[in-house]
């Protein structure tokens, strides 16, 4: 057991909004959701991951996920958002950083998220090695998302020294 | 005094939104405001406990309101939302974690906050066992709660190992 | 080196929303960003600074911005924003804090934040003593922030005792 000091720690938040795009499949959190209106985006729109990717990078001051893996780039087209999670783990990986746990907040009409918040949830803890939070809630009907045009994402991220 | 893991800790985030109801009484961060707009809500619609609730699960791994108290079930219409905190502490407290400090922002037109701020922290931090801190904002005249159709709360808490 | 306890550690979060004004400078995380579309707000307008000391203080439970330094008052009218932050510093540093880190998540459509975020991360680190990570997003046209009619800041702030 090694005791540590609070500087030792560091945290990051990150936000990510897609529109929906009925004409494309669903990736959320790591997951396939089959029947249910898919996110637009250059990649697959996973605002869930793009959300932890952000608030992971951002508490390490590594940048932000435009920079890190070239989002708007033609080879980034299509690419699981899965994998960002990756590389964004392995940069911080290189500084001596690795994740405590993250937090997201998930806010939209769709997919309805309970039925599967569990297995998203260990899909994304898997992925990210640390305990990752995912919940869901409705704007009760206001804005964007109330009016069902778009879905966002709030994580927030605790890191420490590795 | 005991050192502690930066493991020790974690953080969550939590997200609620409610549209202004003028026919309900309202109630937020554990006050009744009267002659203030109502939020609605199958409980009493109190956008801060609620945010308060999401964020401390979402630390601990718990789920979300959703699944705590069943927020749609005929058995909390009109339930005090105070309740669910002190649910949601003692599941914490059963998995052994205990708050280190909640923040909150609200954002929206009404009520005017900052008159009873104090009060409002005081009311929120004896409820939590830990200090809550709320600051109110607006939107300046942007979105629905700049429209003022309704109110927005995101709290993050911090907790560790009890 | 200094191990810490957890209760050590406190977190905060503010989010500033600023409608823009073609009319006015752009005044955003401590820079001038000439050419570009400015933020409204009896201040600067920066809502990146506004956002940083609304977590700082929500952390340390010092109040919110309004209260600290009066931003409707007439002689704040014009104040540069970094002096907030200054001041925000000072109140945690009476009360025994001092920032780990700040990170802050913009959204909005302008500036295009990306050309100039290490020079605005190394201002705002500087002024805060302390890492203060910085990240851009749009909303995807999407919601306000999506059709351009104003700017976004959310942050969280770690702090520790000083």
């Amino acid at each position: 057991m090694v005791s540590a000091r609070s500087s030792d720690v560091r945290i990051g938040t990150g936000v990510d909004v897609h529109a929906y795009d009925a004409g494309s499949p669903l990736r959320l959190a790591g997951l396939d959701w089959p029947g249910e209106p898919g996110l637009s985006g250059h990649s697959d729109g996973d605002a869930v991951c793009h959300a932890v990717v952000d608030a992971l990078l951002s508490a390490a001051g590594l940048g932000d996920i435009g920079g890190l893996v070239g989002v708007d780039e033609p080879q980034t087209a299509g690419v699981a958002s899965t994998e960002f999670v990756r590389i964004a783990l392995s940069r911080l990986d290189e500084h001596g950083w690795r994740p405590v746990n993250v937090s997201v907040q998930i806010v939209g009409e769709r997919p309805r998220f309970v039925r599967r918040r569990e297995e998203a949830q260990r899909t994304m803890s898997e992925l990210v090695g640390a305990p990752v939070s995912l919940g869901a809630t409705t704007s009760d009907g206001l804005g964007f998302t109330g009016r069902g045009e778009g879905l966002a994402a709030i994580a927030t991220a605790l890191i420490e020294r590795g």
